[in-house]
C-alpha cells in the first residue's frame, strides 16, 4: 500500500512506521522531524549481507556509504553489523572513529581529498584510501614517507559505463571528476606509478557507476570491466588484486514510479559476473566490497511536518506549506525529486486532492515536491513525506537561518532522539 | 577589470579586496574562506539610502534582506547604516536581536510562519509582520488578543508582475506561495478582514516581484500597481495606507555578461512612479520601504578556495577541484549560477585556460562552474570566486559532513574573524 514496507495504518488511522504511531511522535518530539526505523536499516544490512554470503561464500565486505546519513549513532548501528563505512571527509571519519568504529574497516573517498584528510587517514589507520588522481597518489606517498607509515590503497578507476537510473551506455564515460579512466591508458600509468611508490601498497581498484539505477545489467558489466582491467594488470605487472571494491548506486523506490530490484538481484549479479570472469582469466576471487547507502537508509526514513496555511488559487493550484523545506529536504530544489506524501492522521483516507507542497523559505523554488496526490489536508494536520532517509538530513543548510530538525529512531516501536533539534544558541555560536 | 568595483592587484600580481592582499588571507585564516568588504557594503548601503533621500525626501527606510547574508555581525553593521531589516524566521529574528538591533526597524516575512515565530514576533515588538495569508492573519489576532497586544502588520499582495533578470510580464502572476493576489479580490477580502479584526492594525502593504532583475521598468510597474490597489483601498474603505514595502529583487553583476543598473535607478523609478500616481490619485505619499538584500552585499563577498588536483581529461575537458564546493555554494547546483573565478597569486596574468571548477563532494554535481576562463591554475593555488557575498553562507551546508567556513570582514584592508570556523566537535555536538 504504501512505498516503504516500514509503514501501516493503525486502528486510528494514522500512520505508523516500525510500529509507532507517526502523529505520536511529532506531538512528543515536535516537527519538522526526521524519523528513522532502525529495525528496516537492520533488516536491509542483513539483505546485502546474505547475499555476499550466498552467492560469494562471504568473501567480501559491505561498507555502508555514510554520505547518505551521517551520525555517531548510525556508525554505532552499522559497527554492529560487522560492516564497514565508506567515508567522504575529515568528518566522517572523525565521526565514525569517535564512536570506535573499526578503522581498518573505513574505506577512505573523495575526488580531492585536503592533505589534513590524508594525514588524519594515515594517523588513524583508515583501511583503504581509495585514490582518486596522480597528485594524491605523490602526495600519499609523501606524506606516509614522511610518517614512516605505508599507505594501504586502491585505485579509483573510470569502467567506462555511464548507468542512470533505467538506462546505460557503455562507451567513454571518461568525463567525470573520479577517478583514472581505463580506456585511456590512464589507470593502467596510476597503477604502475603506485607499484613503483615506496611508502604506497596497492590493494586492488574502484569503481562506482552511478546513482538510483534499476537494472542489475550495468552493475554486472562493470564487474567484468574491472575483471577485465584485474587481468590486464596481472599480463602487464605480474600483480594479482587482493580486492575490488565495486561501489553502490543500487536504486531504491521513491514514488510508485520506481521499480528497484531486490538488494539481492544487485549483488547476485556483481557476484556472478566477477566470479565467472574471475575463473575465465585465471585469476583468484578478489576480496569483495560494496557500498550501498541510500538503498540501505532511505526506505527506512520519514520526514514528518506540520501542516501550516493552504493557499488554493482558483484554476492554477493549491499550495499546502509545511514547517520546513528544502532546508531540510533539498532534493526537489536540487533535482526535481519525487516523494510520496502522506497526511499522517488521515492515512487510511483516499488521496483525493493533488497539491504542491510548499516550504516555508522565502524562495519560490521551496518545493517538497508539486502536484502530488494527497489526502485533503488541514492546518495542524501532520505530513509524513516518505523514503527520506537518505541525502536530506546530510543535506540539510540553515537557510533562512532555520534549525536543523533532530533526528529519532524507532526500535521496535519504541522511539530514541539520536541526534537533537538544533536550538537558536547553536546558530549564534560561531558568530563574534 | 574584475566584476565587483573593490577587486584589484597590487604589486606582487596578487588580487586584493578592500585593499587587503587576498592570498595572504587564505594563509591567515585557512581555506575555504568566505571574504567580505564592509567598506563597499557601507557604499551599497549609503547608495539605496542617498538614493531615497534624493527621490524620496527620505520619507522612508531601506530594509536589508538578511537572508542573503545573516550572522550577528552583519546586523551591527546595518544597525549602524541606521537602516532596517527583512527578516524570515525565528533565527534571524533571534539573531538580529542578540545584537541589539531596534526590533521596531525588522519586518516579519515568510508565507509559512510558525505559531512560535508569530509568537516571539509579538513579544519582541518586531516592527511590522508582514501578513502573508487568512490562516496567519487569524491566528495573529488571536495571539495578540491573548497576549493583549495590537499586532502592526502590511499585508503581502502579489501585484500581477512576474520578473526576471531580463525580462517582465503584466499578467496574472497569482501562482506563487506567496501573499494574496490583487486581481481576483483576494488582496481586498484579506484588508477588510484586517480592518475588522479586533488586535490588528494595518500599516499598509508589501510587494515583490523577483530576483535579480536588471530592468527599471517592472519596480516603476510595481509601485504604480500598489499605489493603483491603495487608491481602490481608500475608495472602498476609507482608509488610507501609512506605508508601502516594495521589496527588492535588485539585480547584481556576477559576470560580464549581466548589466545592472545602478542602485539609484532602480530607487529613483520606484520613487518617481510611486510619487506620480498617488498625486493623480490624490493618496498622501506612503512611507516607503525597500529591501535590497543581494544588491547589498553580493559583490562584497568573495570566497577563497585552495587548488587540489587537477584533471584533463584529453578533448573533454580540464577539471580543476578545490578544497570547497556545493557545501559552501551550492548555487551552480542549484541554479547553474555563473561566477567570475581568478586565481589569487596569478591575478595580473591572462586567463588562457577554459576549465570545469569541481568541488570535494564526493558528487558529480559538485561543481562552482563549468567553462570557466581562468589563468593556468596548479595545485597549491589560491582560486577566488567573486560576487559570493549572497546567498553563499546563508546557503551552506554540512554535506559530506564537511565544515562550514570562517567568514572574515575586511575594512579598510585591514581583516577580522566575524564567524569562526566549525570545528569537528561542532558536526557531532547534537549527535547522541
Amino acid at each position: 500500500m504504501f512505498i516503504s514496507e516500514n509503514l501501516g495504518v493503525n486502528h486510528l488511522g494514522n500512520l505508523t512506521i516500525c510500529g509507532a504511531d507517526v502523529v505520536d511522535l511529532a506531538k512528543k518530539y515536535g516537527t519538522p522531524l526526521y524519523v528513522l526505523d532502525e529495525n528496516l536499516i537492520i533488516k536491509n544490512c542483513n539483505r546485502f549481507n546474505d547475499a555476499i554470503d550466498k552467492y560469494y561464500n562471504g568473501h567480501g565486505l559491505v561498507c555502508y556509504a555514510s554520505k547518505a546519513f551521517s551520525c555517531r549513532e548510525i556508525y554505532r548501528l552499522i559497527k554492529g553489523q560487522d560492516m564497514g563505512v565508506d567515508a567522504v571527509s575529515l568528518g566522517e571519519m572523525y565521526t565514525a572513529l569517535s564512536v570506535g568504529f573499526p578503522a581498518k574497516k573505513m574505506h577512505l573517498h573523495g575526488n580531492n581529498k585536503t592533505i589534513e584528510e590524508l594525514k588524519f587517514a594515515l594517523e588513524n589507520n583508515i583501511g583503504r584510501i581509495v585514490v582518486d588522481n596522480f597528485c594524491e597518489l605523490k602526495d600519499l606517498n609523501r606524506l606516509a614517507g614522511q610518517m614512516n607509515l605505508c599507505a594501504k590503497i586502491i585505485l579509483r578507476v573510470k569502467p567506462g559505463i555511464d548507468a542512470h537510473t533505467h538506462e546505460f551506455i557503455k562507451t567513454g564515460q571518461i568525463d567525470s571528476k573520479f577517478g583514472f579512466a581505463i580506456e585511456t591508458g590512464e589507470a593502467m600509468e596510476a597503477l604502475k606509478l603506485a607499484l613503483k611508490l615506496e611508502n604506497i601498497r596497492l590493494k586492488g581498484a574502484h569503481c562506482h557507476i552511478g546513482s538510483q539505477i534499476f537494472d542489475s545489467r550495468p552493475f554486472a558489466l562493470a564487474a567484468q570491466v574491472m575483471a577485465k582491467y584485474s587481468k590486464d594488470v596481472k599480463d602487464k605487472t605480474g600483480i594479482e588484486f587482493d580486492e575490488l571494491n565495486l561501489g553502490g548506486g543500487f536504486g531504491v523506490k521513491y514514488t510508485q514510479k520506481d521499480d528497484p530490484l531486490e538488494c539481492e538481484e544487485y549483488v547476485k549479479a556483481i557476484c556472478l559476473s566477477l566470479a565467472q570472469k574471475c575463473r575465465e582469466y585465471g585469476l583468484k576471487l578478489p576480496f569483495l566490497i560494496i557500498e550501498p547507502g541510500r538503498s540501505l537508509i532511505a526506505s527506512a526514513g520519514i520526514t514528518l511536518y506540520t501542516v501550516g496555511n493552504i493557499k488554493t488559487i482558483p484554476n492554477v493550484r493549491k499550495y499546502v506549506a509545511v514547517d520546513g523545506g528544502m532546508t531540510d529536504n533539498p532534493r526537489y530544489a536540487l533535482y526535481k525529486s519525487e516523494y510520496e506524501v502522506i497526511v499522517a492522521n488521515k492515512a487510511n483516507l483516499e488521496k483525493s486532492e493533488v497539491v504542491t507542497i510548499a516550504g516555508k523559505c522565502c524562495e519560490s523554488g521551496d518545493l517538497i515536491g508539486e502536484n502530488i496526490a494527497l489526502q485533503v489536508a488541514q492546518p495542524g494536520d501532520i505530513l509524513a513525506v516518505c523514503a527520506t532517509g537518505a541525502y536530506n538530513y546530510s543535506m540539510a543548510s540553515n537557510y533562512n537561518r532555520n534549525l536543523k530538525p533532530a533526528v529519532v529512531m524507532v526500535k521496535d516501536a519504541k522511539s530514541r532522539v539520536i541526534v537533537q533539534r538544533e536550538t537558536l544558541e547553536d546558530l549564534i555560536r560561531n558568530d563574534l
